[in-house]
């Protein structure tokens, strides 16, 4: 595949990913040739935190760029990678959920690069953890997304779509999800003047014990040991919170139901 | 309240707290003297750790204990303090949803001394990160608390029951049924063979991203995203899976609800 440091990388896009991915590359000593995206002001300064070339108009893209990463959103693909030149190199996108037939055959080499983590603006990911899923048309173009993920991260793999698709749904449970019950523990402390920061070792412990052992051994609560007095309780408290009292219902139904035949201690 | 050296901490108890409360005890350096509990041999166990009595008869509990500490469930609290000969010192209890008042009134001087934490086998909790609540019926008992649980803890607090209440509701949203997020992502990965690990990475940052930053800035997802296909591929997807398909749509109408007026990058 030559050598990285002669590599030319566009990436199309201004969001938390594109600035992110972008960063990373240049921290990789990956040179990341050209930036696009609508907002020219948004590509202008991640373009100049790295010194990359900011380009207003898509068809500034140079055909000889070796891969031209989209970082746009699911449903803007299709129709970024048609607006493209055709590129002589590899066009990728970013997403778990589509395939890189969603990418406009005009591009010869098409591919996925799919990093599993949440972006967020303000905060740094740490790319050498970040699993990445990988998968080309040809099997060159895959060789050379599991080189270029290496230079990223310590985990790279080749997967298919199906696979991707599974592990984006996972995610979604485990991290936006997860998130919505963060918000609802933080409103209902709220709503009585506790701070939200009381619950912070509670949820890392919760998320670190889910990681050094097997959340099904991890899991503890009202509902795990039945304790319908406590249920009956908290589900009062939830009276003003319809949405709470909703997922209250369901969690503690769907643990009492996968646990009722074990007793905890 | 005296020299910490002379307290004589007595534990009921051998589940989860039981033990790491009385190692967290005995690192301090405060003595914990006896330790109750129906299960002997777990009380000796434990007591062998630590170099106090196991003892088997409630009854041999002494009565010029400084602090009786109930590590016992909810439910439990009532007739154990009931069983226990009538303590000098303080009695108290380790729920976060009950009162002092749940502590049988032939001990004089009764107390919660709650610690906002999941407790697992073989995991040590961090105490000093562990936020404990207490509260005593006489103010002298409270100082007594407040002090005791300085010796363990950064971050110890005088609340009153509601709060703790409030505290041990949102523990379960943040805490219990975030677990049960993190087995459905897990179960739903494995069912393709695929590894759990794959998600660490990702629920170590959703949780540390809540605690840096907020977790209303910090949704993301199909749902945050107003992203209709995807959630209906996503639904698709959990047709064998009704418990999960049913936490995903609970979840995507909350967030989609919260969010429905402001625009996501």
């Amino acid at each position: 595949m030559g050598n990285p440091s002669k590599y030319k990388i566009a990436i199309v896009g201004s969001g938390r990913l594109a600035r992110q991915l972008a960063n990373a590359f240049f921290s990789a000593g990956i040179v990341v040739s050209q930036i696009y995206a609508r907002n020219s002001g948004m590509a202008q300064r991640i373009a100049n935190q790295i010194g990359a070339q900011a380009v207003n108009d898509i068809h500034a893209i140079k055909t000889d760029t070796t891969c031209c990463v989209l970082a746009v959103s699911d449903d803007a693909i299709a129709a970024v990678s048609e607006a493209l030149p055709s590129i002589e190199g590899l066009v990728v996108h970013t997403s778990g959920f589509r395939g890189f037939q969603e990418i406009h055959s005009k591009h010869a080499h098409r591919g996925v690069f799919y990093p599993l983590q949440t972006f967020t603006h303000g905060r740094d990911a740490d790319f050498h953890s970040i699993p990445f899923f990988v998968e080309a048309e040809h099997d060159a173009d895959q060789s050379f997304l599991l080189e270029l993920g290496n230079k990223l991260s310590d985990k790279v793999m080749v997967s298919r779509l199906f696979e991707r698709q599974r592990l984006h749904l996972a995610a979604v449970f485990v991290s936006n999800f997860t998130n919505a019950l963060y918000v609802i523990g933080k409103d209902l402390l709220e709503a009585e003047n506790l701070d939200f920061s009381l619950l912070h070792p509670l949820i890392l412990e919760t998320a670190s014990k889910a990681i050094a052992l097997n959340p099904h051994e991890g899991q503890t609560g009202p509902a795990r040991r039945n304790d319908a007095g406590t249920i009956r309780e908290h589900v009062k408290m939830l009276y003003k919170n319809q949405e709470a009292a909703e997922v209250y219902k369901l969690f503690t139904s769907i643990i009492q139901n996968k646990y009722k035949n074990q007793k905890d201690e």
